[in-house]
This record gives structure tokens, C-alpha cells and sequence, in this order.
């Protein structure tokens, strides 16, 4: 049995039990979406989007499709983690508190405890996608970092701690596009602003469902033997791209070494909030919280790029699917 | 407050109080889609269509696609403009009542009353898409003009009265295919025959919901200082073209100027008849009804090109909704 | 009135009767789709499969995409052609009963009663996809041919008999992708190895729902004048592909000839499960069961890539409609 | 025999005699190119360009491209037709003599003698390609129209004299790009500005050599039985598009009805000067200088992108090749 | 050392010592192009042809694009080898010696001596481009099979005699336009007409020169232990396709299995005849003349698809360099 | 004018004077091509190269496109710049003297002296495209660091000393294939292994010489007010892609910042060499010899991605050519 490290107890996150007779590895929220269209004045459709326990409840990050349809990032709460209050549009600063000039997008943030601080990671705007950094103690002074990588990049995500003293960024290669490949790549930093020693960590697979590209979901979960990463996997048909979620074991002392990948989808688009929407047929994981004592995870993800939804595991039960169903 | 001028009162025109609570610019009808699929022996989907008062009902030219696909114009008869009856396939005559042959496909008809008449503007074939022009009294006999524009064109429009003494056209210069760009130009004559001074009105935009391609919607509606104009915008997404609705103002005595423009969508595909069906994601509003002495409006619009739909709001509304939110 | 020859009688086929006041060519089972999601817990979605009468029930062969999205072939099992078991999946030997090595995919799949056994034919893969034969007598061994024709090919269906001495298979020859283009040829053989005497049968058409391309559909009903072939054609919008059903007949001594051609699509996709699924707007016709005393047809077909649905017509009826909707 | 009707005695005009031996319709100059790369101080290559007779020698208008590779055009001198040198670029003014604001390019000129002045058609911006025109008596001052036609379009061509009390234009309507399709239409006005009755003339052919597309190419030349119109035809191979050479004759008084086609091409590129350059395997006719008493053509073309060259026939054997191998 | 079996002496072929110093694989011909542009009057550029030894003299069928770009199929005759006069147009006849239609176009003929016959393989139309088989004994008459596959399908070359029972044929499947793929396949007959037992023999490889598409070239040549195969290879640069020569070496008894593979190409467009013409950087070997006693090689191939040239080297040189750079 | 600081003197580096009457920015070498195809037995093409001054004599790393196109890095030795004897390929170890497996192509390096070694900055495979580092004392022992950026990237250049403490790196961002578009990108590290601190530099122009794409040449030439940086810039035509040369001048302390940017091609294919070749119309800088005290400079380039040219210029004349041309 896997153990989860490094982590926290969150015992009132969100939980229902797996539905009698099931035998997959992950199962839906019964009352998904969890947030719906217009969820907030400014904003016409809230997914790809993270939170964390804060204070006894949760609080996070989130795209907000604006009624423009370009993406900006809020503060949202929420109490019980599943009804969920979008709040203000964050804009940040610098080191000494100097505002920064907005750019013209924001997308698919993950949020990361690290070092007693709340690291914010997504795509941004420097002159075509790539991917920004920022820190905050108390989400609402946000202090954004230079830009980790060059363009082209989506899907950065970050690890919850140092690894052999360096800081550890996943992220997805692409182009200035709807990219046609990717690939998950690890880079290391020690300031997060200069990074290097780039590694290739998993690549699009023979498998139809992930044939097209591949990229990290949420923070990678720390196990006792390794890290639990979800995954995000494209399949191109000739209606459009179908996007389901898998998962990955990585080495725990050298994560850019996958021990496990699951073969199979965990989950794939069946469900009307998940093949009818903005973008049909997309789920997109990008949150997981998991309470380390019970290994209970609840998996947030986009549906269709038009609702967030959530869906149920165990830390065991996925972890003995990946190795099961694994190459 | 914005007046409607030179507009007529249609005291039976479809429409719904807004919704409590709803603050957005419009509501949708709460009997959508007003056409459903095969309403006609010859029909599969009937959708971008225009309606127009007459004689204290309503007729109109009905975008029908038959059962071969191949779309062909049908007059449509109301009573009260929701429950439509379509009726005959649309034939041409040139002046002298001589019959021209039908061309192939016939698509996206506007009618526009226009000194006494009624003139229908859509797109035809000439060697490739391109705006055809013809008018009617009785909705019997439609005579057809030479075609206005050279192809590759859809969308065109023509304003419902001369401006500084001439016939003014909006249209969307296009492609031989499922053209990925698309601005509006307008277009002046004297005759309906020979057209020239063409000018640009209004080019997509760096807002993601008009990004890829913007075109002109109904007949615009004139106001005492300016034109509204209600436009189609489309986002590319890697699942396809959405399209959604949005509002531009024009200045009244030189309508190739844009006096405001809405960075915001105006209604944006949510509804299951928008999001499901021929070509998901698609409202393409094609026909505005307007009670002059209220200023209400029943905008029709075609949902996933497979449906008829109506939505409501009042030029205040929609014109404070545009300038507030306007570039 | 046409009469089904060569064909057996099928008094327990599923069966309901036409709805009153419905006066289209073919019309949907009341409780489609017959194969839902997750049919078999090795398989995601089941559709574009076969069935044939066997000891007094129902045997076939099934389209599975497994939990990779990747297709195999399995053995299913039904009593009364609606409620159906998925079995086993399908691997092969050659004829000196040694096993075949799986290749990566099969899909598609028919099935031909022939001279007493049954043949299957798909699409398999040779360095690219193209098409396959096999046979089987018991449906547990499944001897497989020599692939007949060179990638790249879809859509291989072979006739129920020889033709003036010959077998003969219909294939749609296509690229390495997701196609733009297709049309029916007809090839020949002696020996169901070696094959040739090639020719064009159909090709896409002007009418939209058919100008992409076609294949065949189910294996050919033979009558006495001639043969019934349904086919698939597919349209090209701005938001993918949408395959409907058509039918054609063709020469009864000459299958390669063209008696008939319906310019108009039979079905269409209108239905939830046929508009919304892994590949939206997709109706695929692989199999008809025919009662040769009555033409009772139960036409079987894939439904978005996702679900087995069902629809009833008469030979009577839907020749009718053909020959009077032909060119 | 073809007599050249409303023509001009040109007798100091270029000339070489038909090599002894050749059978071809059109043979080349044989001091090729007359204009070699950099020409003048400003431009890299000047092509694609049109002189008439002017004061017992030659004047004309140039495509320049400038150091920048954008394309301007410029006013060039000629005592003999084949020494040419490239003067100053044009700038226009409005029928006020107020300049007007450069566009950002402007390419492939046609120069038109029409009722006592001088027409010039060409390329220009409005905010994508379209036609241009302008006139001149002088070459000195440029009194600009408004656009004819809306974007996007290209080899904008007029006939020398009105047509049944018409301006005529033929041009070809194209996309935002390297449009891959083309065929010629012709339009129709009253004052150069307002222009309708757009007629196909003709379309691309199954002949391989313009089966991508076709454009006019100088402008027509008035015979007294029919209008002699040389053309472009483009030929799509794996490394890119081949340009060559054709010929068509236009019915005298209905020019949009195409009388005789060759479906062969007049000329291909063959020699070093053609095959090789900025854009190789491309000569491009845009001006043609015929002695009427003779019926001796020197036929300019712009070759590879790069230079400009001269190439000879006569009236009589260019159409007599035309007839021949017409369709 | 290697020698060639089955094969004939030919000592008036063409031929050129190695130059002193030269150490590659093959070496040109120093007078080439030995077909130049516009060979005969219909035709403007003729290679990719194939000829054979003929009565003490030298007959073949050639590839001749006419003044319309199409190609069709010529005779063409030489005493050398070198200068080569070419004659009529090749048209067919059926097995009762009645005429066959011409298809719209015919290319890239192969001309193979078997059982005292001559068969021409090329590529020919059958609703869009597949391999055509036909026999002649004295180049007058020409008989024509049904086409062996199913379109699409290019560079069609039969072995020299039967193996193993067997009519032995290469082919490379393709689609419907500038194909970006290609493998070579291997397919056989007992009667030239039925085609089956198809096997993959060599895919594109991961070497630049041929990562893009291999094709086989001129008919095998028979060795005391294996076929010698002439290839071609190509290479996608931004600026178009590169076409190279290489060699595979089959084995003898089962010639679908590759005994060697030259990672190298033997030969790359150098000349100015072959990276200028109608399609730079092509050159494309289709013939080759093997004098058995001495192994002398003449290799004929189109270069910039617009000239025959010729190149040599001997049967041992060029299978040394393949075993030694082999894979 | 302007001063050379931080360089060197190279009194035999290659020169000729400036051609009389030339009033260009750079000048041709009248005994182009230097490098020659075949300039190696293992090597097809050297292009796109780099040498520096070395014990007196000229020592360089070398573009080598193998027999199988694919393309290693070159040690080249030279007495005086132009006669360039191509010797070993270069093989990488790790900073502990391991050798480091290769990697399947590496190709356009550039070599800069840099705190008393030479690093060499190339396009490296780390699956898919990306810049490579390594260094070296005697050209014989290459140490390679890891790469810098993730993939994709091409075109890296580092500047010749650390500036305000940090070394700087430009390069251009790309996709996995010809990629459509570019920009130049600044960034820093303290280390070589980590790069942060990322700028955009220059984008693509609206001139269209460069209105593809645009990328860093040689290393950067440090003047006493800036730095003088040629770059590439691409244009497409409907033949392909054409390369020409370019100038830019980046702030002294801030070298992310352009101080003027030419808005001309300094050169741009016209020659022979330059526009025939494996690829047609493509010239890239990637080395520039500059002797200090004269400011001279010999130009390095790839022509046609087949041939080494040498062009000349000063630096007074190729700054003063950007400032008077400059945006």
C-alpha cells in the first residue's frame, strides 16, 4: 500500500464513496458540475482551476473565461470545497510591490504549497503562451517572478518541495497554436527564475488516448515510494480533440524517471457537462486534494472548458490501477 | 435614452419580460428553439432566417436545408411570429418576369423593407459564395438583381433606407472554403446593380469571442444618433468555430464608422439547442424585430444551424449595455 | 414491389412499427441505443458492429474501443437482437490453425454469411490501415486471409455470394489519416487472396450531405432485381465531419453499375446520441438483418462513435424511396 | 486572318524575327532578362510591369520591390523598349490634387490607354489585397479612384475602350494568402467607381498546367472579330507553383463569353532567367505592345519574380495557335 | 563478388569509365542530360522513362508531359543508348485487340522483360492515380490488363520473372495528392490480374534523405544471391521535397525481405540538371541497363522532372557500398 | 563612428576591398562559394558554420550534412580563412571526461571566445529541437553542458563576455517542424545550466523580407555604444521560404533593447550559389571575423543550405547603413 508524505490532513474535504459495484478507478461527484456557467459577473465560464485548504476551509485560483472569452485568473472560496464563491480578478506585483502591467491572458493555474508560501503556476502572455510563476502568503498579494521558460509552453506545474535542493517545474513544450504534440519535460531551478537541466520525463503514447500529446495535471502527490502525477492525453478523431486523464508514477528522488504509466485512460468524457460545451469532450485535471492520513483524493478538472468538476479516489485504488494497467 | 427613428410599431411582436434577477444585455425565449428540426417535408434544418410585419402577421425567407444538405430560401408565414408555418421554395424572375434558373445552394437570407418593398440580401453561387440581392411586395414574385459583390462573399446586409442618397451594403468578404478570417466592409450605390466606395468597418478583434472572423447580423436598426448593429463573432477553438453574438454602433450619417463597439459578447452559445446539434456552438443572429415606440426587440438567431431561436431586450438596454462596455 | 431472394427467413428479428404519420424512408427503435457506454469492462464504447441469426438467436462480431481507445474485435451474443452480451475478444489463426499475432487495432467489422460459413471482414492494420478477411463457422474459431487489398482502405464489406463466379468485396481506398475523400470501388476475386479487376462503383456527391466522400455500409441485400446498398456519406462543416445514411442500388448481374443513387440522405444524425458521444454527429450503418418473407430490415449502426443504435424500414419502402428520390 | 482593330502603328517598338525553325507560338528575346536585379538604387527587382508608347518612345509603370522586399510601384523611361530606366515611385492624389496616404504596397501594374488618358490597375491594400485605379495623362501626376472591387482580389485588368457603353474590368478574386484557387471574371461600370454585373469568364482547366488556377494577364488586345487575352495558369507540383503562359479570345461584343481557349500553354519557363530567382518556374505576362498595321507583339512578362523580360509573336500566329488547339 | 543471373549481355550499352579520384558509388554520365527539354513536338519535358535492349538496338516507353502539363506515354528508339528519338504516343488495346479509352494521364513507365514479353508498369488513372500493367512483343501493340490495385497508388515495378511461382510486384500505396508518406510494398499474381499475399518491405526511414517517403525504382536486378534495388528517397525541406537515389538488397528466395539497406544515398541532386527545372531537386530512377557479363551499370533517371540522365557504376562497386553502409 | 571594443586584431583575415561603384552595406567575395559540396568524404554540404582566430591561423565547428542528409558538427582548420580543410566529427564528454552518447543531429553552430575559451552554441536533439551549450580549450575535447531551454528552439547565440554579470543567450523559440514563425528572445543565466530572465528582443516586421520570421546570426559584435547583431529574416513566397540578412543594433547594457533596427535586407540571394541549391534561396549568417582596430569584417554564411560564402563589410559602413535605414 502506497503512503502519502509530506502532507496534510484535510478532513473536511469533499468525499462521497464509490458507487457499489463500480470497479473503476475514479469516480464522478454526484452533483458535478460543481461550478456552472456565469459563475460571477465578469465571467462566463470558470475551469482549469486549483485550491488549497486555507484556514479550516479553501481558498484558490481560478480561470475565469471573461465575457470577452479571454481567460483571467480570480480568487475563489469556498467552505466545503465544492460551492464555491469566485471573487476578485488578481493582478500582481513585483518584489518591492510595484504593480505589474496586466497582459493580455491568463490561464489553467495550479497552486502550490511550497516552503510555508503559495506558489501560483499557469500560462501567460510574454509575446505568444508560456509559463509565469508567482508567490502569495495570503491570496491577495500576489508577487509574480520572471518567466521561468521561453515561449512556446502550456501546463506548467510546479512540485510541493524541493527535490535534491532544486525546484522542479513539469511543463508541455508546444507552439504558438492549437499544438498538435507535447510531451512532459522537467526542468530545475534553485532561484525559480534561472532554469535548466531539462529532462524529458513521458512522451505521447501508442495508445490512442494519449496519442496526439500528453501533459501534467495537478501538483505531483508525494508517496512514500514515489510521486502519483495525474496526467492530461489527447486523442485527435475527425470531429476534434478528445481529452481524458491518466496517471504516472515518477522515481521519487529523480521524478524526470517515470517507474509507472498507466496504459489506459482513468477517466474519459461520458458524462453531458463533459462532451457538450465550449470545448466538447475535454476533462482536464488540474487539483488534487488529497488528505494524507486516509490517501482520499478529490481530483478538480475542467470539463468541456466550460464547468469544474470533481471526481473521487483513493490513493491505493489509483496507485494499484497504474501498476496493474502499467508499461 | 436611445430613440428608434424612421421604425414602425409592431405592438404584436413576440416577446417575454426580462427575467428577475437577469442583468445581462439579453434574455432568451423561454420556448426556444421557436423552429424545430424538419419542419417541412423537404426541410432537415431550418435556421438563419428573417422575418419582417405584414399585413398585422408576419412573413419572412427561411434558410431550409433540404434533405441533401443543399440549403434553398422558403417564404414562412406567422401569426405571431414564434409559431412559423414554412411554405413554398423561393424561385427568381429578372425584370421582365422571366424565370432565372436556380443556382445550387442559396443560404442566410435578410429581408430588408426599403422604400415600399421588400428586398431579401443572402449569400448565392456565383462560381463560389457570393451576395445576391432581390426584391419583392407580395413575398410571390421576387425579382433578382445582378449580384452586388465579385466572390468571395457571405453576409451581406443592407442598411433599410439610402444614406446621403445611396443604397448601403455591410458584407464579409470571404474565402472559397470555411474561411478562418473575416471582416465588415461596407459598400454604397446608386442602382443596386453597380456598387463601389467600399470602405472598412470593423475588423476582427484581439477579444477572443471575435478573434478569428466578425460579420454584420440583421438590418440595422437606426436610432436617433446612430445605428445598432448586432454582429456574429467567432472563437477558434481546437474543437472548432464557436460563434456568438455582439453589438456595434454605428455613426448615423456615415455608417462606416464605428461611434462604440462592445468588447463583450452580447449572448454566447449555453443553451442545449446551442452547444448540440449540426454545427455545435453556432447562434447566428440573423433578424431583429423592433417595436419603435418601446424600442423592443426580438432578435431571431440560429442555433447550432439547425434551429430557429429568439431572444429578447430593448434598445436601451442593449445600447447602454454596448456603450458601458464599449472600445 | 421488390422481393428479397437468397435471403432467410428472420421471424424473431427486432421489430416495431412504423410511427403513425411518419412518412420518411427509415425510423429510429424506440429505445436506442441498444449498446451503451462501458458494455464490458474491457471496453469504453461498442458501435459499427455486425449481427447474424444463429441457432435460433443472435451472434455477431463488435467493435470494442478498449480503455486505450485502441479497437479490437470481440464476439457478442443476443437472444432477441436488442439486449446484447459482449463476449470475448477475437484473436486469429491461419488456416494450419496456428496463431496470428494481434496487430495494433481492428475496427469496423461485418459479418457474411457465405457459402455456409461466416466471413468477417475489417479494417486491420498492415503498416497503415486497410482491410481484412477472416471466417469462422462456430464464432470461436476465426481463420484469417491474406489482407485483400494494399493500405491505405476502410470500410471493406463483401458480397453474401459469388457474383458470375467471382467474390466480391466493395472497399472505400483512403490515405493514412482522417480522409478527406472517399469513394466505393468494387474488386474481385477467386480465391479470397489474390484480387483485381477493380472498379469505380460511386462517388461522392454535389449534394452536401455526400460531398466529402461514401463507403458502404452493410453487406448488400440481394432482391430480385438488383441490390440494396446502404451507404454512409459525410459532409464537411466548419466544426468537423457528420456522416449520415444513404442507399443505392445497384445492377443485380453487375454490382459494379449503378441502378439507383438517393440523392437525399435516409438518417441523419438528430438524435442526443447521435449528435453528442467521443465523435459527434456520426451515424455509421454496418449491419442489416433482413427477413426475406416480409423485408422487415433492422438496420444496425454506430451512433457517434459511442453507442449501437437501431432502425426499421421495409425493402419495400426503402427502395420506393430511393428509386423516387434517384438519380 | 486576324486584323488588330482601334490599335496604334507602333514601328520603333521591339522586335526580333522568329528563330528559323521554330514552330512555338511565342518566342523569346534574345538578350533576356531586359531588366536584371537591382535596377535602381531603391529596388531589388523590378517585374511584372507594363510600358505603353509615349512621345515617339515608351513610358511606364513598375513593380518595384523595394529593400524590404515590399512592392511599390515606380514610373520607367524607354527610347527602344528594352533599356528601361527605372525613375521615381508614384505617389497619388485625389481628384482635389490632395495627396493620398501611401499604402503599404502596391504590385503588378497594367497600363491602360482609355479615352485620351492613361489607366493604371494594379494591386493595392485595403486592409488585405484588392484592385486599384488610377489614372494619369502624364505620368507625372496620379489622380486615384476609388477601390473597385472589395478585398480580396488581384490582377485587376481593363479593357482599352468601353464596351457597349461599359468600362470593363477582368480580374481574379483570391484569398488573404497564396490563394490556391483562381479563375477570371469580368465587371462592369458606368463611372469607375460603382461596379456590378460580375460575369464568369473562365475557370481554371483540368489541363494540369492552370489547374490550380488562372488570371488575365495584359491588357486585352481588340481584334476585329474578338478580344486576344493572354493569360497566367499555375501548376501545383510537390516543390511549389509552375506559372506559365496562355491564350484565350473573348467574343467581341460580350467579352465575359470566351470564344476560344488553347489548352496548351503559349510559353513555360524554360530558361535560367525563368526557373531561377526570387520565386523560380514563374513568368507572369502583363503587358503587351502590338503594332496594328503589323500585328507584331512584343509580349513583357516578369520572370522568376526577379527580372522582366520581353517575348515576340504575331497577332495572326498566336491566335491561329489558339484556334488550333483550342476548346 | 556479385553476379548477375539470369540476366544478358549488352555491349553496346552505354557507358563511362569511373573518373580517376572518384570514390563514391556511382558517377554521371559527363554529356548529361541525354533527353533535353522539348524532345518532340508535343511533349516539353520527358524522364522518369525506362528502355530496353531491342534488336541490336536500344527501344523504351517514355514519360512525355505535353504543351498542357499532362503526361502520356511515348515509344522511343536508339541505337545507343543515349541519343534517343521519340515517337508516337503509346495507345492500348484489350485482349481482343480492341481499343481502350485513354485515361487522362499516364507516367513514370516501367518497361520489364518476362516470358519472352515485354510489360510495361506505370501509373495510370482509375478515379484518381493507381498502377496500370500492360504487354507488348514489338512495341506497336500494346494489350492492357485490368489495373492490379485498388487507387491510390504510384511507382509500380515487376520483377523479371516469376518467384516462386509467383508474378512479383512493388508498389508504393499513396493518396490523392502530393502524398507526404510512402513505404514500398510487395504483392503477387498467379495470373497478372488478381493480386494478393501483400507484404511491407521497406519502410521510410529515420536517415533524412528518406525520412519523408521510399519508393522502388527500376526493375530489380537478379544476383547469384539476392535482388539488387535501386530506390528513391525523400527529404522534406521548408522549401519543398528532395528526391535521392539509394539501394536495398532483397533476399533472393522471398524478395519481400530486406537483406540490406544503405543508410547513405548513392546519388543526390548536385547537377544544375537536376536541382533547376519544372521540380528542383528531383532526381528519379527508373531504368537501368545491366550488361550480366561485365555487371557494367547504365542507370537512367529524370532529373527536375524535366530531363533524362544517365549515371553508372558497376554491380560490384554499388553492392559493396550498400553491404558496407548498410543497416 | 564606431568603435570595436573587447575585440581583437586579425591582420590575415580574409578581405577584399570594396568593388567600385558598389554602394551596398556588404559585398560579395569574388571567389564564393569557399566551401564546395562534397568537402569531405563523410559530408554532402558544409553550411551554416563558424570559425575564430586560432594560434594564428583560423580553427572552426562545421555544418556537415552527412551521405544521409542528416547533418554533425565538424572541427575545420584554415591558414587563411577561405581554403578550409574540413577534419573530425565532434564527439562530446560530460565535465568528468565521460563520454556523452550522441544525439541523433546537431547543426548551425556558432563558436564565441569567451573568458579565455571557445563555447559552442548549436540546434541539438533533446526530443525535438533545442540549443545545445559546450566548450572547449584546443578544439579537441568538446565538454558539453545540459541545454539551456526546453525544446523547441533554434538559433542560439551567446554573447562573447558576461554583461552586468550575467551571461545572455539569444534565440528563437520555434515548433517541432519548418516552424511559420519567429522571433528573438533574451536570456540569462549566472551558471550555463540555468536560464531565466527571459525578453523579447525582436519580432517578425511588417517588411516583408522578414515578415515570416527573423533570428540571430553571428555573435554579436560589441561596439563603444551598442552592439551590432546581423540576424536572418524569412519571407514566403508561394515557392518557399526565402532567407536574406539583416542588421540590428542592441543597447549597450541592456542588449534585450534594439537601438535600431534596419528596416532593409544588407543581403539577400541573388547569386547562383545563393539561389540553387539542396535548399533554393536561402542565405545564413552565423560567423563574423572583425578585426578590431579596422573594423573590417568578414561575413560568414550558408548559401542554399549547401555551400560556405564569405561576405565583406566595416563596421562603419554596416552601421551607418542601420541608423540611416533604421526604425
Amino acid at each position: 500500500m502506497s503512503k502519502v508524505v509530506n502532507g496534510m490532513a484535510i478532513p473536511n474535504m469533499p468525499w462521497e464513496e464509490c458507487p457499489k459495484g463500480f470497479d473503476g478507478p475514479i469516480w464522478r461527484y454526484s452533483k458535478n458540475p460543481v461550478i456552472k456557467r456565469r459563475p460571477h459577473k465578469e465571467i462566463s465560464r470558470a475551469f482549469n482551476s486549483a485550491i488549497v485548504p486555507f484556514n479550516g476551509e479553501f481558498i484558490g485560483v481560478f480561470r475565469g473565461d471573461n465575457l470577452d472569452d479571454i481567460p483571467h485568473l480570480y480568487v475563489g472560496h469556498s467552505k466545503d470545497g465544492v460551492n464555491i464563491e469566485i471573487g476578485e480578478q488578481i493582478h500582481f506585483v513585483d518584489e518591492n510591490d510595484n504593480p505589474i502591467a496586466d497582459t493580455m491572458y491568463q490561464y489553467d493555474p495550479r497552486v502550490i504549497p511550497l516552503e510555508g508560501e503559495y506558489y501560483i503556476v499557469w500560462c501567460d502572455e510574454l509575446c505568444g503562451p508560456t509559463i509565469a510563476i508567482a508567490k502569495t502568503k495570503d491570496f491577495k498579494k500576489f508577487v509574480k517572478f520572471d518567466n521561468p521558460f521561453l515561449p512556446y509552453n502550456r501546463n506548467g506545474v510546479l512540485f510541493p518541495r524541493k527535490v535534491n535542493d532544486n525546484y522542479v517545474m513539469l511543463s508541455r513544450p508546444s507552439d504558438s497554436g492549437h499544438t498538435a504534440f507535447g510531451d512532459i519535460f522537467l526542468s530545475k531551478s534553485k532561484d525559480m527564475v534561472h532554469w535548466g537541466e531539462h529532462r524529458v520525463v513521458a512522451q505521447k503514447g501508442y495508445e490512442w488516448w494519449c496519442a496526439l500529446k500528453i501533459g501534467a495535471g495537478p501538483v505531483p502527490i508525494e508517496l512514500d515510494d514515489g510521486w502519483l502525477l495525474f496526467i492530461h492525453g489527447v486523442n485527435r478523431t475527425c470531429n476534434g480533440y478528445v481529452y481524458s486523464i491518466g496517471g504516472i508514477i515518477l522515481e521519487k528522488d529523480d521524478p524526470s524517471k517515470v517507474k509507472a504509466r498507466c496504459k489506459q485512460f482513468l477517466l474519459t468524457p461520458e458524462m453531458d457537462y463533459e462532451t457538450t460545451g465550449f470545448v466538447p469532450n475535454v476533462i482536464f485535471p488540474t487539483c488534487a486534494l488529497v488528505d494524507a492520513p486516509t490517501g482520499r483524493i478529490a481530483l478538480y478538472y475542467g470539463s468541456a472548458d466550460t464547468y469544474t468538476s470533481v471526481a473521487f479516489t483513493t490513493v491505493d485504488r489509483v496507485v494499484d490501477y497504474i501498476m496493474k494497467n502499467g508499461r
